[in-house]
């Protein structure tokens, strides 16, 4: 062995979150800006140790989507420490009162905010990612275990040396971050069965990614990110803005996971609607696939098969299906949908209410683009994923779920 | 196969779940009404039934505390139908908007509490857990399996019909609750796959039980239950509220998980401490195990060894440790606690406030007994389980703990 094992790591981990869960907004926020400066003053190491990733990745044949997003350049990387800054301005999750009340026989119970401990991070070959999800861990008293795509390797650890200069700067546990070096992949096995030593997993990335850490952890996981979202426009849908929502829910960012990816019309308007909107979709490059009412209304597009109907494609490709009616549309989005961002366009309010109601997703949107399913449209100021399941967090993940609660009970002896 | 897959037992609660989900709080009343009637209605079935399970594991062997907890008589019978009408009487946790905001863009975002879904729950061989646990997921609108230990089983089967008769007489789906009947433990191996069709698990027994589950579970798990709690008397402490604590927190009823399983007590104080503890917990048929320290202060006490710090004794067993201080006990308590519950006896407003801000469990207490960790004391009016993991809940889970949210947004046409 050349390198610590997990389990150390991750018991390094639990003594610096116990220097973080104490530490006060000012020591984190001073942490925080030094990672800021580290990071530009290492940026010739940073990129530097980036190109050697990217060459390699381009000689091993990466597609050309993950090689932009592997690669760092000087204007991602000041854009990363002022992301750094950012998170650093914004208010301290941490030991917040959330409720607190007193008993009948005397007892004072508060419910406080607090952060979980050590938090893994299992993500791509995005070497953004690291120092964002660094200071999101940090500011909100967590110490970090990263484990990005293999292709990023020098990327991150150039990127976590700068961070760890920082915390030695300022006088903290420099494993409050630490960087998993793992070619073969067997420690990040190991880190899924690390419970009682890390407290929560977050794996960012493809539906692949995270069926793997889901299947395999025995700590506990928040899914993110899976979104197989719908727009349904109603039979009583201001059919001009449901144009808007749907080329903008398609189109404005295709491969990330609030994008629209079958768009559902009632039969009522599906002919007024329909054309115009395949027009405008093909004009900005969407390849649309229809069932064989849309077909008939719409001759040339694609035939959907059932597959399409469960597709994330995160791609300029849209599904089209006719339905009779809010039950089948919402028939559809509880087989289909991924509980992720669900939107209905409708200017009648019993349509809204009962889709409101019935949908079962982490966002419902009555009258706007799924596209807001997002940590920074929500106003929270940050984001480290977009949860998919519902335990603890759904939806966009702030600091504010970065953090757990404990419960301090204040008696004067007590007894039951 | 002579009875329903997992799997499809899972997809009609799932659409018995859509119908609580939706059903008021007038409903969902009558509903737990009707079925504590129709408890007391088939009593002589259901005590019928027990008898056979009781026979069976008596001439099993079964052990006379657990044989206990399997046994039904018609107090208990009774006591599990008004537990079911306590738990109609509390107010309704769904649909309450937790929060809710307008973005600059005039989009309007609300939380709002939802119930997870589908939830199963996986328990020991105790009948009242039947009723208990299927009135709490009723109540907070989500449909439920049940899969008790397989000595209850006749019980469980006509405990289970009773309820059901009650469902079908309100018009309700009987698929709101159902029983895993499942000898060979194939099928509960199964459940514990369905992510996707069961939303949260939550194992409610022994340790063996809950680390099987947390195991092989994909589905989300609330870990509940194991406690290694300790008391820690510290040198400026009431020595006689410490001692009542401390007599509290062992023998009120050592069988459950909040109770005290070591107590650490400061150097300073020991001395004039330990003897009166260790006559009156003897008196009470405590035995005591002790460090060196404490057998030379109090010498007729049991050695104790590493194995007794690390114990959950669940009896009136006892492992006592003198600390030369705070730092000392907050390390001890970091290194055997379970995170549960944890209790310091101090009139030293700094010791308390560092106790406080430093033990990481679900509920940390001042001058008080760690017995309080409960759904009832908290004012709760319930509990499904004491969960001693840090996703969604911490600490007592009442009714609100038994629901996730949702976001509901309202626009008039937002694109981004």
């Amino acid at each position: 062995m050349d390198r610590l094992s997990v389990k150390d790591m991750a018991i390094r981990a639990r003594s610096a979150s116990k220097y973080l869960a104490g530490a006060g907004q000012e020591a984190k926020n001073r942490v925080l800006e030094l990672m800021a400066e580290s990071l530009l003053e290492r940026a010739n190491d940073v990129l530097e140790a980036n190109g050697r990733d990217v060459e390699k990745a381009t000689l091993a044949g990466l597609p050309s989507a993950m090689l932009k997003r592997l690669t760092v350049t000087q204007a991602k990387l000041e854009s990363m420490a002022n992301g750094i800054r950012k998170v650093a301005a914004l208010p301290d999750p941490v030991g917040k009162v959330l409720e607190s009340w007193e008993r009948p026989n005397g007892l004072k119970i508060q419910k406080v905010s607090v952060p979980f401990g050590v938090i893994g991070i299992i993500y791509e070959s995005r070497p953004d990612v690291t120092a964002d999800a660094t200071a999101l861990c940090l500011k909100s008293g967590n110490a970090v275990i990263l484990r990005g795509g293999t292709e990023s390797i020098e990327s991150n650890l150039a990127i976590v040396g700068a961070l760890g200069a920082a915390l030695a700067k300022a006088g903290a546990p420099v494993d409050c971050v630490q960087y998993l070096v793992d070619p073969d992949r067997s420690a990040v096995k190991e880190m899924l069965h690390l419970s009682g030593y890390i407290d929560l997993l977050i794996p960012r990335g493809g539906a692949n990614l995270i069926k793997t850490v889901v299947q395999d952890s025995t700590v506990p996981v928040i899914e993110t990110g899976t979104g197989n979202c719908h727009v349904y426009v109603h039979e009583k849908a201001d059919l001009s803005m449901a144009l808007d929502i749907a080329i903008n829910a398609k189109c404005s960012n295709p491969a990330v996971c609030n994008a629209m990816e079958t768009l559902l019309v009632d039969r009522a308007v599906a002919r007024d609607f329909l054309p115009g909107l395949v027009s405008s979709l093909k004009e900005r490059g969407v390849e649309v696939r229809g069932c064989s009412e849309t077909r008939a209304i719409v001759p040339d597009v694609q035939p959907a098969t059932e597959d399409d109907w469960a597709t994330e494609y995160l791609d300029l490709t849209l599904a089209v299906k006719v339905v009779g009616g809010l039950d089948e549309a919402l028939d559809h989005i509880s087989k289909y949908g991924t509980m992720h961002s669900e939107a209905i366009v409708t200017t009648d309010e019993a349509a809204a209410a009962r889709f409101r109601s019935s949908v079962d997703a982490a966002c419902v949107y009555v009258n706007a683009s799924t596209r807001f399913t997002d940590g920074f449209e929500f106003g929270f100021g940050a984001e480290i994923g977009i949860s998919t399941q519902k335990l603890h967090a759904r939806g966009p993940m702030g600091l504010r779920e970065l953090n757990t609660y404990k419960y301090v009970v204040t008696g004067n002896g007590q007894i039951r």
